[in-house]
């Protein structure tokens, strides 16, 4: 029997930008089991009409201050500001400390996914975008014993070689487990392909994870090898969150996956990855939900165990 | 005999913003060795007219992207933007996935640091303008063996009472190690708060670090101890960039810190932490001279060893 977890993660209302009156309101735990109508049955929405928390914004305005009132604190610049870069074939934020990604957005469904581009013209490149200090190269990896693993995938843009090129660039890559690369990991970026079948537009969000373990002393510490002259990091684990637009336009389903940076049994079945959008939340350093409900009042987050 | 680094670190030139015609040019490793003139020398500028490298800039118009020609990719919104905020005392970009900031900076001149305000009046407080899955609490650093270490320091920030208790924000606040803030680290803010007799003003940029160190295996690692239910990153290390500005206005001096994170003994010297600016911006994923650069023609990076 399968039980199915119809979860809302733990969402929060915020009463405007900078209000102190933040609630919680925890709605997870909701444990339904139903009828089985195969692996990714769809459902009717849960969280309808669940308020938008504002992420927060850089505002021109504010990045000036006169502390005793003598001249900006910040006359000599800046030393981060989000790296946002849009590609031919996807969106992703660098990470410029652990020289990979934060995340790759991509859109997917059957036009993006069909065409005639061919992997073998494709070569993993630096992102010359990227600051040297701050960058990946090829010579990093070599010898790692780790895969350069594509976030934004390769197969899933078809429709362009340029599109498909650029997700060789190395800030669309982390260091993966050969073993997961070349089975689990690559049958879940078969899923996401699969799901344009059924859905009318799949987004899908990659990043890696840091995720701490206790070690002997009983404290929990985040461990991660870095590889090559420029320490790029192992991630512990991936992520994959998928929004899943239904094709009567009713609503929007979430599914989002965590799994470790090592060999996985190809006969475990991907539900077992499923965890809460929450777990990413708290993890990533990232927001989903917020952001999802600016655009839907239909969303449900699927999550099996 | 003391030796005097003259470093330029390295510095890079970029031919525009999205050029890929960049060079390095290396001019780091230059020593001499100098008359002792006492331990904070003024000396005269090294790196004049060296080129300035565009910091990446998020721009509202390179937000979206139509792979398959059919609609945005970032319908769904933004997992992460940059989280810049500005406070009476400082500016600080903070890291949701580390919950300490990434950087703070301040602004001292003799202005600043006089003032009636008092630390009694002061307690360490929630920043509620982050995200409850992002944030540090009081509880997280209870019974951790760890001080709540200020990054902008509170007694840099007498000329307002608002100012000082600005500081007090946990988001302002890494897990410390209690002898190195009570002793080492007390006395480099003193030192900063002292170069304000001697410069213009003292711009002081402090942030964690999270250095990788070679295990038994023979790899590098990065391994940091998180703290309470929030998972609060406990720093390997600690930085603090100094840009002070000479009072005849002709130039710039730097000079950038490096203090593990664990007890210091008080009679090793403060310029024995002195690193090249390059070794804090690969580390930390920041940039530093490209931004000063900007703002002066004459700039001057001291390293002692």
């Amino acid at each position: 029997m399968k039980r199915w977890f119809r979860t809302g993660a733990t969402l929060l209302v915020g009463a405007g930008i900078g209000a102190s009156a933040i609630r919680l309101l925890s709605v997870s735990g909701r444990v339904e089991e139903e009828e089985k109508h195969g692996p990714y049955p769809g459902h009717p929405g849960l969280l309808s009409r669940v308020p938008v928390v504002p992420v927060p914004r850089v505002q021109a305005s504010e990045l000036t201050v006169s502390p005793g009132g003598s001249g900006a604190v910040m006359k000599y610049g800046f030393p981060s500001l989000a790296n946002v870069k849009t590609r031919e074939s996807y969106v992703t934020s660098y990470d410029p400390r652990t020289r990979t990604a934060s995340w790759v957005i991509e859109k997917l469904n059957p036009t993006s996914l069909s065409g005639p581009s061919d992997r073998k013209y494709c070569n993993f490149k630096e992102d010359d975008s990227v600051h040297i200090f701050h960058r990946s190269t090829n010579a990093d990896f070599r010898g790692s014993g780790f895969d350069r693993g594509h976030l934004a995938a390769a197969a899933n843009h078809k429709w362009s070689q340029k599109a498909m090129e650029d997700t060789f660039y190395l800030s669309n890559v982390a260091p993966q487990n050969p073993h997961l690369n070349q089975n689990t990991w690559n049958n879940l970026e078969k899923l996401c392909r699969s799901l344009t079948k059924r859905y009318l537009n799949v987004y899908v969000c990659t990043g890696p994870l840091y995720l701490p373990r206790q070690e002997a002393d009983g404290k929990l510490y985040v461990r991660y090898q870095v590889l090559g002259r420029n320490h790029v990091a192992v991630p512990t684990h991936f992520f994959k969150v998928l929004i899943l637009e239904q094709v009567d336009g009713k609503g929007v389903e979430l599914r989002s996956y965590v799994l470790p940076n090592e060999p996985i049994d190809e006969q475990v079945p991907l539900e077992r990855f499923l965890v809460p959008i929450e777990t990413i939340e708290r993890a990533s350093g990232l927001h989903f939900v917020p952001n999802i409900m600016k655009r839907t009042s239909n969303l449900q987050a699927i999550t099996a165990r």
